[in-house]
């Protein structure tokens, strides 16, 4: 993998050894219903690979639900070949070799149909849900649910319910969402009270099965702000998007993640169809212009909720090192989306462990959609961590290994566990 | 101490060397009639520390004045010991080691009894203040004085005063202000002209007195503009905040700086009470979207005042390269507050180092309020500056060990003294 | 040359073959009548020594035209001296010991005269344009060409017209501009059709003459938006400066690189005249706040042309890997101007080689003056390329040391060429 420790390096014996904790990954997309691949299809269509493809040149037609999905793994290989220099590569690279007995250094695009037979026999061999985890070894996951999710149908206590709640807040006035919310909860929302109503008996049915964190994305012009009473149901009778509902509904839930005791992930700075041409899940950028001062108004108001915080750029990572500090509910979480390549995460994970207390970073998630992902990007944060561990904690004498070890096992298992505990 | 060069390496020979030199600190918030600390209470009462300690959930009523000052290092140095991944923790931990014995790698909460007595025993014996600063070395200690500071009762060879204009610009609506400065200067300010002449006479008794800079702290909203005579005399008699009031004073102040030769530091960007609950001096943050373009007008329009400017975070730092390096006038000045961590000093200092004359580069600050600080921080700061000649000079051949050494020298006595020059 | 690779190390290896890849240089300032140095004093008079210098307090006299070159030398060079941790002196220190056999560690003063008479030797013997390419080794080198050049008199496969467009878009209601334009085409603008059929003129001339690039420099506040038709007839027909008028001339130009297939450049970020008491081209900074979705219109508005980007601050650089990562029409361009320094380079270049696939970077331009500085320049480059490829790829087994050189040979060759084809 690119940017990985030298073989028979201090780093690389940290890493050894940090490769035997059990993870608990607290942000996924993961489907429960079909966490692992079927086959390499599912793999290549992992939107890094589709948007770097399309970047490339890639038409979209073979995105097409009714192409042929032989066909399509032929046509993306071909253009992932071209992608050799990228850490994306690389994690697929690292999937092939480990799961399909892949021996070359380099994929090549005349081994797609061979990839891809060996893919249909090994990824739907039974067990493989389960093997797949173990080459992280992850022990939980967490999801992102829709609001309206039965949570049915799966092992909670290894896919962790989460609530995703981007929708009622951006997205209420769309067809359907407030019909979704009175079925899930049977009550109408008509003002902010019943917002209040609904929202409580949506939480209790999260946490009834096992959600422990609630979960929003939002974009860099957003500003944290208390709407409440007859301005929100003023707002929420109104057509049309609104910024003042948004703010509304955003304060109301975060007021719920304090009565029910959820922390609150907060995924800052996405702007949304930028490239709406783009694949599915390739059109979002950002914009670096904003401030995590922004969020200070619900940090002040909820002290008791933990808000993990992500930022999409590296440039934000010095307030996130800040707020973090500073705040006693801000955790800084993970490295996401475009900030998630090993030369941003060096610089931004170096400055979050010489600045933040390490009971206060959550140290990665994998963000995937597969499980298979889990363990080569969790590799790829594990082979940065051990080198900063290496350079900056144990070759100084400032750590023992063990100690430097047991720092890793906070950031990947520890802190996830007691940030998230479970409530049911 | 965390990333430190390793023992043997060209960087710790050369940080051999360069901890030779004798330093002068042009920025701190040293009392100067109580500048060492009388116990371990005054090194955990650092708000580093006590901030830290906030952010990891201790309540705040240890810190009242009237909390015994032996449970208050108890109850301390109970979330420091969760804190040792942080670079904070490693001053600390350097000091114990140093001044008190400490012999152990780890701070244990067990040890505050013992720790707190043997700090009594050392820190007031006579004398300490001298060891302590020997053991930077450090030879002068630029302080943070109050406009109406008598100035009195101390060496102010060793201790330098600086006029800190932060009440004046922001707060002179408030209660006092005026009244103190009339009394200090014996002019009643009712309007622009008042006002210039109360400033000069300001001037002069901190110049009379051995002062050597003007400094300020600016908010990231903050715009450099005149705002002169009438405009001027109307903001005077405002009540309430003004933007323009701070923008006409903040001129004045540096047209007096030009007038009487004194350097002017501008710390910029940073936002009070942005956590009104926080611990003192631990409310503040910042807001990363400002420009040093907005300090450009005062830049152009006094040629003759250096201007040292410090920034608060990594993202600024490529803006500081570039205005220090055209600006003749704009110094870049040390790692300030939440900079002031050896990942982010690390980048930052290389891009100094690469871009700016080595004569207009200020390289480091210990902003400490209490001595026995100054030498761990700026050993952390050698540390890295050794590390960085070392890769980036000695070993590829553009710099002898020597040569590197005596820039460090620039960087640590020269630039200070000659960019600060006593002008009594 | 500060922050190059230790001899003897993996990097030196790869540096070694790195060195032997005949560049294309797609962005100089190159006059091509008089694109090699014809003294040292046409070195000194680079701006980056120029700036420094007077950054450094050097009154800017002796820059006048009519000032006598030696003189200037030596003014130019007693400051020059004091900047030896700057990476701009090592370039010029490299120049020294390369053509002028200069033999010294460091630039001594009193060697003015020395050098100034070995450059005259030198630089003025017959063939030194030629020998001074071959140290980079340097095939082509794009120009930066008034709309009206004539672009005659030069080999234009060795020095590649480039379509500058800054005049058009920002200063058309300047003196001439229009005039120079109808002299140009053959067309009078009186309207926006009239405009479009002024530019395809031009576009049409440039391509005739074997044009490769259109090109602007845009300050921070522009937005991409399309003014057209009317309302552009409107703003073309105003008096001062319009930002409306700017966007649909901008938009135009954008149009025509899609009908004739020319990529645009776009050097995004600075203020021009903030120091307006600079001297010449070292008046120029930049405000960090800005956002690459500024230009995001322009991105989906013409899928089929080609963008190259470039940003002057290393905070940019998060929003640079995503941009071109996305959207297929966006590629990342070199380091520009203040973001050309070895501490900046390396860690935008990580982000970049890991996040973007290979075809969509241009590795660097010289952005140089006279054609001396393109070697250095480059080299530069290519030791932080090195060094990069030896730590993330070759050393941890994710490339053999051929492959990172074939990356390295994207980069420096294959991809300026590719992305910039002769169209004629």
């Amino acid at each position: 993998m690119i940017a990985s420790p030298v073989a028979g390096s201090l780093a690389m014996d940290i890493l050894e050894e940090i490769n035997q904790i059990r993870i608990i990954d607290p942000h996924s997309h993961i489907p429960p219903e079909a966490a692992a691949a079927k086959s390499i299809d599912d793999l290549l269509s992992y939107h890094y690979y589709t948007e770097l493809a399309h970047s490339l040149g890639m038409p979209k037609e073979c995105l097409g639900l009714d192409y042929p999905a032989r066909d399509r793994c032929r046509e993306v290989l071909g253009y992932v070949c071209r992608m050799d220099n990228t850490v994306q590569y690389s994690w697929l690279l690292w999937i092939l070799k480990t799961t399909l007995g892949y021996t070359k250094n380099a994929i090549e695009p005349g081994d797609a149909d061979m990839l891809f037979d060996a893919s249909l026999k090994i990824y739907q061999a039974p067990g493989w849900e389960r093997q797949s985890l173990e080459l992280g070894p992850i022990d939980q996951v967490f999801l992102t649910n829709d609001f309206d999710d039965p949570l049915t149908g799966f092992d909670t206590d290894r896919f962790v319910p989460c609530l995703r709640t981007d929708e009622m807040v951006f997205h209420w006035q769309k067809a359907g969402v407030k019909e979704r919310l009175w079925r899930r909860t049977g009550v109408e929302v008509v003002d902010a009270t019943s917002l209040g109503k609904a929202l409580r008996e949506l939480f209790q049915f999260f946490l009834n099965r096992g959600a422990r964190a609630c979960a929003i994305s939002l974009p860099p012009t957003f500003h944290a702000q208390p709407v409440e009473g007859a301005d929100l149901t003023m707002e929420l009778l109104k057509g049309g998007p609104s910024v003042g509902r948004s703010q509304g509904i955003f304060w109301e839930i975060a007021r719920c993640c304090a009565e029910f005791g959820l922390p609150f992930d907060l995924m800052f700075g996405v702007n949304r169809n930028v490239f709406p041409k783009g694949v599915h899940q390739g059109c979002d950028l950002f914009d670096q212009r904003l401030s995590l001062i922004q969020l200070a108004p619900i940090f002040n108001a909820f002290p008791s909720v933990k808000f993990p915080v992500s930022v999409l750029s590296s440039a934000q990572n010095s307030e996130l090192v800040a707020y973090s500090w500073i705040f006693p509910n801000v955790i800084a979480s993970g490295h996401w989306w475009y900030a998630n390549i090993p030369g941003l995460i060096e610089q931004d994970l170096r400055a979050r462990l010489h600045g933040i207390p390490r009971e206060k970073i959550l140290g990665y998630y994998s963000d995937m959609y597969k499980l298979e992902f889990g363990p080569p990007k969790y590799l790829m944060f594990k082979q940065v961590l051990a080198r900063v561990l290496a350079q900056d904690y144990v070759a100084p004498g400032a750590m023992t290994r063990n100690q430097a070890v047991e720092l890793a096992r906070d950031l990947l298992r520890n802190n996830p566990a007691r940030i998230f505990p479970a409530i049911r």
